[in-house]
């Protein structure tokens, strides 16, 4: 038997032992990271900053509230008089970027507010602003990256996912009957799902920057594209109502109260939709509108994660939770990878992302001729 | 706080030692559910028996071979000479019958030979042939049940649903997208789900007395409906092929050269059908013929379990996994009791049973006028 080779997990070799965050710094970092999330989501990422005296006091906080507007770090500096930070540690969520924008590079700040460290949770994801940490190492600044990077990680996780595609992160959720149905023969559809279902459908809408739904939709089912809770009351993050059709919405539609004023896009062009949607700052859209919408995300590629919430019911019939997705034959089959099922009430839900295409293993290739999958 | 309550645990107070069942008795139990295995599966349940002598030594064993031969009890005492078995304890996986068929009643044949000690497994759950551990109490037989019940209930679990219900239990199969469709839109459907889904699938197969196809499906895929190992081969057990419809079946179709001759029933009456199945013995039934077969057997209210495999990708288009199932309106809906949701590879397989009919929890009664499941 061959030996086995354990992976090496030593603790990698550093030079000086103030290298290593600190649990005062550890601290600042999980404060930086509440900062950072009373910040807008929009064009910038929020960011959240803690100065620390060499003592480990908190001298300054910042954060970043949103493009145009200072950095965290530079925030947190603003508050300290000139010299106040001179041999300070700064915490901070994202590494201090290195480009110059609407405000100049806060790598730069630090150096010249004499910050003698920086901890940082995450590295900064994009070309453009990346670089920071080296500039200050090179400038003789300690630094330190990567406590608390999950957290950091996560918050700005829509906006890297925008920096990298040029578009918003995409959900298209639906409710279903087991065989696939969106509401029964006549149409009647209400309350499919049970309650456990609908609170996480509006947990998940608060979550989101906007809330796309279809014209049609609007039309016949009047949602109003809030995020509630059990009571009806309206929970503190509301989506912003995006309606995308060519069919006009009625002065009296329940989208119109909603409390953020709805967004009209009059045209089938996903793509540009997005693409406006991106330019204006929303990081997360959640699309729920009706099974023409969200055929058409799916055809389109456009949908990075699918909620579907499975009711215990058989409905058969004609109305379908889902249209044409653009599949004329087996082998353009929409592959899924699910990342979860799980329990809500009495529905399921499952949570799948559009797979990597490529080709089934060998193993599913037919072994014999005229198998077919409804029964061989 | 009030005072709990603990339920009572203590062990069923017993006149004589000798009518616990013993290790020697337990092991006899097992035996005779081996025993009863090698019998068929048909109009009579599987029973097996074995007389023990006071020493606990085994001297006969015996089982049912089927309607009009000997029952287990009989089988194993015809192997005795007369006075053999005076004394001695019969060990019986089914309580023995009171009734006279077209054999006497097991109860007076153990009386008759003299059996002191009855030991069976379950209660016989029939109202024509019980009554018979009271008749040997009469005789002065001591009876002991209850050993090995649940694998002797489980053993005769289709038989008493046949008893029950006058049909043989129905699983009703299908494989669909996650969306619901049996195929691609230009009829594609090969290995939409994969390996892991088949092998449950083939394994079910042998596990039924009869597999179910319609006559649509059998032209159109020219299914072979054998239970197959993963290399194509077939498995020991195999269901019956069962074509049921009123179009004809090709004289060289794959399913003429199953090992067990097919059977036609010339009907859409899934009611007769089944009624027939259940006078020659079938006690359980696979349907996997179709989307409407399977439809047919949900609108009748057939099926008392489901079985939906679903594969993590969507299709869209119109081949439904599932048609009409008989739902005009929402509040008709066939509500079904999930009973598990497995993964298989990449496919889920949900297992499912129709609901108790009922009205749904007053929680889910919609709190606000308009609201629609698909978005609101």
């Amino acid at each position: 038997m061959a030996r086995r080779a354990f992976p090496l997990a030593l603790p990698r070799f550093r030079g000086k032992d103030k290298e290593m965050a600190s649990a005062v710094e550890i601290d600042a970092m999980r404060r930086a990271l509440e900062l950072a999330r009373r910040g807008p989501r929009g064009l910038n990422p929020q960011v959240g900053a803690v100065i620390l005296s060499p003592a480990g006091d908190i001298l300054a906080e910042g954060y970043h509230r949103g493009a145009g507007t200072a950095h965290a770090e530079v925030d947190a500096l603003s508050q300290l008089s000139p010299d106040a930070a001179r041999g300070a540690t700064a915490v901070v969520t994202l590494e201090p970027c290195n480009h110059t924008g609407r405000t100049g590079p806060c790598a730069l700040a630090l150096i010249e507010a004499g910050i003698a460290r920086v901890v940082y949770a995450l590295d900064d994801p994009t070309d453009a602003a990346s670089g920071g940490a080296d500039r200050l190492r090179a400038a003789g600044v300690d630094v330190e990256s990567g406590p608390e990077a999950d957290a950091a990680e996560q918050l700005v996780r829509d906006w890297t996912h925008l920096q990298r595609t040029g578009r918003p992160h995409v959900t298209v959720k639906w409710a279903q009957s087991l065989d696939g149905r969106a509401a029964a023969a006549d149409g009647t559809s209400q309350w499919i799902t049970g309650p456990d279902a609908r609170r996480d459908v509006h947990a998940r809408r608060a979550q989101a920057d906007a809330i796309v739904a279809g014209t049609g939709t609007v039309r016949s089912d009047d949602p109003a594209l809030t995020a509630r809770a059990d009571d009806g009351s309206l929970l503190e993050d509301q989506p912003m109502p995006v309606i995308v059709g060519e069919s006009e919405t009625a002065s009296d539609a329940a989208v119109r109260r909603h409390p953020r004023d709805p967004l009209f896009y009059s045209t089938h062009d996903l793509h540009a939709v997005l693409e406006d949607l991106a330019e204006q700052g929303v990081q997360r859209v959640f699309v729920e509108g009706g099974p023409t919408l969200a055929s058409a995300f799916m055809r389109e590629g456009l949908a990075d994660e699918l909620l579907v919430y499975i009711a215990p019911v058989l409905l058969g019939g004609s109305r379908l939770a889902l249209g044409d997705v653009g599949v004329p034959s087996i082998d353009a089959a929409k592959r899924l990878s699910v990342a979860s099922v799980t329990s809500l009430g009495d529905d399921l839900l499952i949570v799948a992302r559009p797979a990597v295409p490529g080709p089934r293993s060998p193993e599913t290739v037919p072994a014999t001729a005229g198998e077919n999958e409804g029964v061989a």
